[in-house]
């Protein structure tokens, strides 16, 4: 029985993730580390499987080994629409971070499998009624929405990269969404406006009923047609690598709505909780291993203390 | 009979602010202002003002005309310890913002009648119960300190200036000083860290109880003996000119501890609900003008607001 935080009142429903799994080479100012299992789906599956049940959609090359699976599956992760291609190795990507960081560079990149990838669902999964679609190109997004039946809740992440060159395709699919989720600069850049809050509300113009933006240390805020809540991130102290906390972000927050079986206003509120003290134990080690060995327990007594930290 | 903010259960005590009084010229994006009535003893005497009666204690030159004097007085603002020094004109400031008011360069520096000021207190000031020291020189609070009768409650700004140049007198006037009030980048230079939790912990341990961090838009985080308390910015769509706002946020929040007539952990935590609600209107227009015209009324409505926006 996979280690879960409790849903209050509520059996959960299953969620649907879609993202990217890679292989990872991270630099930063406290060391680096190769060959990390990585990719959205990955940190999105992994953050999700302590909130409910997890389906992962992705694709995998002929280097990702049985004890990969292995890590997944131990978490509970269904893996039957986990592609395998044989033709190649997996994604693979290779950056750097700088000191404070705020900014990394991109190294090397390998698409490798991922460039043929196709999110075709298995019929088990087109009528999961939480769906995750983590960063892929939209028009992929958009093509898993058009396997589904029925009214899933459907949240969506991006990076910058699909506003800088596939900005229609973009804008197609967040029409779709019900929750989108996107950091501080990028939601600036896809509203070509500087100022946060104005950017938030016409996001949510553009079609979402939600929106969140993301300010990494900064915490996050929530615009919603019930009002806004800005919630300041869980205090790190140990920030060892940042790669995969908007993930982790994003995969505890659909997680904990699917295990709430609710997605109104205060549902969110409460799941952005989950989701930034989530997230902060991604960001103190290399990779997925702090996400995947801390157990439910660490993660609700660190909701217990961001209460704390928030409350007058 | 001023406007101002009531009190909850509490006739309120007397507010003695100490600090410069300037005249800038400001340079924003939007736009150019001369001759705006400045420095940290006005932004924070008029913040303090919508909560009790404050004493401000400052050096004007021979430029400083009547209507300025009227400015601060029909607020309620008690001037006998305002020092009119005729051998030269107000402390003169000239400053630039840039492109998204992240950075700002010093066009102009004259320290005029500044130049000589000694905080001299009156006798009717040496007994207030709650102080501001705004940003001068840190001996020049000392000197405040040291004709302060009894154990008054004091709170102290600062600025990068005397970090680089008066360190050693900087560290000996926070050991005096019951809450210390510094941004982020000023708080990672005074402790040399990079992390801001870990900055705030060691700023306490120099020696003041609280502590609190201000970091713009993102909102501040208190530190104290009984936990952190975190708290997002009141969020402004009208940037104008963030002169001042830092001073507003002091002014209010001393400002409300001493109409409470408290400074336990739970009242500086809804002390600092007025302050970045008082100082979001500062911001909102050129100078102090926004601060002088807003009403008591607007401000407890920002509060209101401020407390959905953190509410679950």
């Amino acid at each position: 029985m996979t280690d879960r935080i409790q849903a209050d009142h509520s059996t959960g429903s299953p969620l649907l993730v879609v993202g990217s799994v890679a292989f990872d080479n991270v630099i930063t100012p406290y060391g680096e580390k190769e060959h990390i299992l990585g990719g959205a789906a990955s940190y999105c599956s992994f953050a999700a499987s302590y909130y409910t049940d997890v389906q992962m959609v992705g694709v995998i090359g002929n280097d990702f080994g049985e004890e990969y699976l292995n890590r997944l599956s131990s978490r509970g992760i269904d893996l039957e629409g986990l592609q395998k291609d044989e033709s190649g190795p997996t994604f693979f990507w290779k950056g750097k971070y700088h000191e404070n960081f705020n900014r990394r560079d991109t190294l090397d990149i390998q698409l490798n499998v991922f460039e043929k990838f196709r999110p075709d669902l298995p019929d088990s999964y087109k009528n999961t009624p939480f769906v995750l679609l983590g960063n892929i190109h939209p028009a992929l997004q958009s093509h898993v929405l058009d396997q589904l039946n029925g009214n899933a809740y459907i949240l969506a992440d991006t990076i910058d990269l699909w506003i800088d060159i596939e900005k229609t395709a973009l804008l197609e699919l967040i029409k779709r969404v019900n929750l989108f989720v996107i950091n501080d600069t990028e939601a600036e850049e896809l509203t070509g406006g500087k100022n946060i809050i104005l950017a938030g509300n016409k996001l949510r113009e553009m079609g979402p009923e939600s929106v969140i933006i993301k300010k990494g240390e900064h915490g996050a805020i929530l615009f919603h047609s019930n009002g806004m809540f800005a919630l300041p991130a869980y205090p790190v102290t140990e920030l060892r690598d940042p790669t995969g906390a908007g993930d982790s972000f994003a995969g505890a927050l659909i997680g904990r709505l699917a295990s709430q079986n609710s997605s109104d206003f205060n549902s969110i509120k409460e799941a952005m909780l989950y989701a930034t003290s989530t997230a902060s134990l991604t960001v103190e080690a290399f990779g997925c291993d702090r996400l995947e060995s801390a157990g439910s327990k660490e993660i609700q007594q660190r909701v217990d203390s961001l209460k704390d930290l928030i409350s007058l």
